[in-house]
């Protein structure tokens, strides 16, 4: 059997993403960027595209190129265009280097704003021995051509969001209540994920797709903006190539604030990358 | 009902605890401490009383007071004896503020080594709502006299840790498979826990529930050396007096890395605490 690649399918180093992810080395570990408008949800910047254009910059600045975990503090909302990104490398070691990165943009009165800082360890996923203990399972969810995403809608959303033309998203109908009215109560997410371009998943673009899917929030009957506090990710390994399977789940929403565990699978049904995030929550 | 309190229990602010975790203020944002052997395992300072003595530097430094989120990497292994703390503040505002933080030891060639670095945003619990729509339940393991702790054993295992010592551990006896050599192969450890002095839990001594009892990986067969890459805790409601129950919980052993869940719930069944962990693990 042949299979046949689209002309135009994009690929890992040649893709929209890659391109607007890229950072330019202005000095010893300061790295000039500018911020898509492409990835923003109404008008604020993903911040799992935010973790990917820091997670560039590391992967530069340390002797290792692979993210293992990556700690993100949120704090200023960041916007499309300039931004510097300034790294210190904490420790290097054999298998392992820590280091740390902060994004800055410049306000309308001319000063320089944190937007988020990073703390993380990168190493070489394939050095890592084959052995698998895995007790977690995949999520159980309907194929992709019964699962739906934005472009299925009966008229685009106003004021949408540009992210989504970049992303191949099929939500589980039981996640989609939110959608309809009628959230299931449950904070739980599913989806099928991709790149729109078909390029396919590394482990870059896992620091994306950990916070791509719509927030467990909306099945919990918020429908307002649940912005991030903070947000760890996990690569466990490389992803091969197909769509991504990623499930959310929330179990414990108080105080105003809530967690989100995100799980990747990849399509080899290896659990590819783990996050969680604390998020604030404005109730009505 | 009188419930009779022993002349010797301590409080929060005026027990051992709270002294093994004193910082002095040496300058501007910077402080000294001592690590104290008395909470070492064989002679590693535990993880997660290193994160509370750094969560006191920045309760200091930042002008909030209580922990939300602390995510911690692990650089070098740390050694009772003296220490500083340097911190720096991101951002404050007015419900939040993040700084960093890290501690530093002199080898012993006299050269300052960094031990562990930490990003964390904290806030004031007492001013959070009270909604609670957690789905999450406490877990369920026997009454606390039903539970066993390491005085419990025969002999004292040589080479024991002094952190023992000083907490009330009582371990879920359906968790105790690797104390018996034979191991459950779920990666799940549950416990009763306190301060064995008696000092009730506090935002502070959270960062160190979440890091107190065995590892996972015994119950898993490992019984090795499980080192903390990364650590993150987020500290979610003040804990009611009373002891603890914690909750561990590993899902994915692959590639030699582990990740652990914690789940940390008071005497009034408030899940009050979680975290994850990445950890190193070598396969015999």
């Amino acid at each position: 059997m042949t299979q046949v690649t689209p002309a135009t399918q994009a690929t890992i180093g040649d893709s929209e993403f890659d391109r607007d992810t890229a950072v330019t080395r202005r000095d010893e570990g300061v790295y000039d960027t500018d911020l898509s408008a492409g990835w923003t949800i109404t008008n604020a910047v993903n911040g799992g595209y935010l973790l990917a254009v820091l997670g560039r910059a590391l992967a530069d600045a340390l002797p290792h190129s692979d993210p293992f975990t990556v700690s993100a503090h949120y704090l200023t909302a960041s916007r499309p265009g300039p931004a510097v990104i300034r790294t210190d490398v904490a420790r290097t070691g054999r298998t392992l280097s820590t280091g740390q990165a902060s994004l800055f943009q410049y306000d309308d009165n001319g000063h320089e704003v944190e937007r988020i800082r990073v703390l993380a360890s990168y190493g070489d996923l394939d050095s890592l021995p084959d052995d698998v203990r895995t007790t977690a399972k995949p999520p159980v969810f309907p194929p992709m051509d019964r699962c739906f995403g934005p472009q299925d809608g009966p008229t685009p959303v106003s004021g949408s969001s540009s992210i989504t033309e970049r992303l191949m998203l099929k939500l589980d109908p039981s996640t989609l209540g939110w959608a309809l009215g009628a959230p299931s109560g449950k904070g739980e997410m599913r989806a099928w994920l991709g790149l729109a371009d078909g390029r396919d998943a590394d482990p870059l673009s896992l620091l994306l797709a950990v916070d791509a899917l719509p927030p467990t929030a909306f099945e919990l009957g918020i429908s307002g903006w649940v912005p991030t506090i903070e947000l760890t990710v996990h690569v466990r390994s490389r992803p091969a190539p197909g769509p991504l399977r990623v499930s959310l789940i929330t179990r414990n929403l108080a105080g105003g604030f809530l967690e989100e565990d995100a799980e990747v699978w990849d399509s080899a049904d290896r659990l590819v990358a783990q996050s969680r995030q604390l998020a604030r929550v404005r109730l009505g």
